[in-house]
């Protein structure tokens, strides 16, 4: 990009905001470039920097019930002039959309490794606080209703793939296996199996009854069934140690990291040799947390052998906070031995 | 959310800005709330919103090089301090990932309905203009390379279930059929097909061939093969009208709408009944723009039949501009009869 004269360029752009009747204030940054900001009609903002590099950044802020038609005018016209005043000679123009703060729908739900995702979300369909976490499940127009414990995206409606790639689709029988999912209150894991005993939120099951049943099915009508148990209770290690049956172990907990540790030893320890532990491990750019669970795998107090498998789920626009589920969820298949 | 005291909110927050010795301009916004903006040194400006509704915006700009750490710092100060002037009565609190303008990579592709997503792109692998468009390979920790056309993500190497839905996977029998793909300069398809007839944009397939090898394997590496021919025109009808072969007829252009109608019609005309017409349709959301399409099918010279179908593509986050890749494309598979 070419620096322009700033004040030319500035000057330029100044018969734009006069047209609009909006006063203007230039700021002071003590030679971090220029800064002005502009007050119109309706609350409206912008916020107009030259920077050093040659970066020309417009912010407009406008209210609830402003005119769009009008505000869009408002930077076309800026961008207009802008390539007006620098004669085309610009390496490029980048406008964002409009990011919306405040309203009744939260519609950005950040990745784990930070990045800004907008979510189509249109309706809040339940919302409530339990003993032991915030329950959100918000409609999306793709995804369906998607279940959001304590600020992370769990599971989507649309999300089949994530409960097959943690069951091992296709490649496990479960023919007579017991089967303990820690976690998994949504449902989808227990829609899918066979016989489990789950350590669930009841408010959590209760919204997915509801309102999540593209993912549950029926399974969550009754907690007891031919072949199945749901318990809730807050996790207590008590059933690891009193039992040594053969268990095919889900962790779909959304615990801290030494929770997680605390966990998946004593979940090995009560599998027996032929019993399989299937988790999540984390999303795939965080590498570092992904090498420090390998890590871990080898430092449990059976040895342990494990495979691992990339998914990926519809509505995970990648990755999720902690260890929590992912775009590119990393299934870890631990096999004792 | 209870709103506050205005003055009084305001007044304690104050001694945040204070102690960052940050120059306090209050505006008059004419009765459209309290405004306030803060400028501190390395050119930081903060923006302080009191709104009507009870929501307070806080908006902290800061330019490239600044100490993140502090950055943080006086956002965390202002969030407690704000917590505790309105004594914890406060519906939500969200806090949004900076957007990065003006370097040297650009992360923020919007979809096709118009909302924000940030990739996590972290190098230009090639950017260039040809006669016909500017394009674009980004690489992308999860996706690795990423194909973008006039800032519509076309293909990343990760979307081999993009390539396998077009073509109708494991439902079409190619063995002996002529292929006729009209755009497809990623390799993609061709990688997957047979035989066929490209018309694309020799500078695409020259970066593709380079930087795209997972989606295109070798086969742009020479444009002629035992069964194919890959041809580089600006696309004419001369080739639908002087052929009258069974086609399978790809069309993954990028252009305009009505440039896709005359396509459609084209392409059904050359098929013998018993071709068949792959294509995109459009992104889930843009329910109005799939009607129309659809309402196009009825339109055309000779009576089509079709079905369709939603992928999910690894890096279209959804949607894409246009009638271009989404990230739930909806695939019509047209049958002429």
């Amino acid at each position: 990009a070419c620096l322009p004269d700033c004040p030319s360029t500035v000057r330029g752009l100044q018969s734009i905001f006069q047209e609009q009747e909006m006063t203007e204030t230039v700021h002071d940054t003590e030679g971090h470039g220029y800064l002005a900001t502009f007050i119109g009609k309706n609350g409206r903002l912008v916020i107009l920097r030259v920077h050093s590099q040659g970066l020309v950044t417009v912010d407009l802020q406008c209210c609830e019930g402003d005119n769009i038609a009008q505000v869009d005018n408002l930077l076309n016209a800026l961008e207009k002039k802008l390539k007006s005043i620098l004669h085309g000679n610009i390496r490029g123009v980048k406008r964002l959309p409009a990011l919306t703060r405040g309203a009744a729908v939260d519609r950005y739900w950040p990745t784990a490794d930070g990045r800004l995702v907008e979510y189509d979300i249109d309706r809040v369909v339940y919302d409530e606080d339990s003993a032991y976490q915030n329950i959100k499940i918000l409609h999306s127009q793709q995804f369906g209703n998607i279940l959001i414990l304590n600020g992370d995206v769990n599971l989507a409606e649309s999300d089949l793939p994530y409960t097959q790639a943690i069951m091992g689709r296709g490649k496990e029988n479960y023919t007579g296996k017991e089967v303990l999912i820690l976690g998994g209150g949504d449902g989808g894991i227990l829609a899918e199996a066979v016989k489990l005993n789950v350590y669930i939120d009841q408010m959590v099951i209760d919204g997915c009854r509801t309102h999540m049943r593209k993912a549950c099915g029926s399974v969550l009508d009754n907690l007891k069934g031919d072949c199945y148990q749901v318990r809730m209770t807050v996790l207590s290690i008590a059933l690891f140690l009193s039992r040594d049956g053969t268990f095919m172990v889900y962790s779909v907990s959304d615990s801290t990291w030494e929770f997680l540790q605390l966990i998946l030893d004593l979940s090995i320890k009560v599998l027996r040799p032929t019993g399989k532990y299937f988790t999540q491990g984390n999303c795939a750019n965080l590498t570092e947390a992904l090498a420090l669970y390998e890590e871990q795998l080898g430092r449990l107090s059976c040895p342990v052998d494990f495979s691992k498998e990339v998914v990926c789920v519809p509505s995970y626009m990648e990755l999720k906070v902690l260890l929590n589920v992912a775009y590119h969820i990393y299934t870890v298949h631990i096999h004792a031995f």
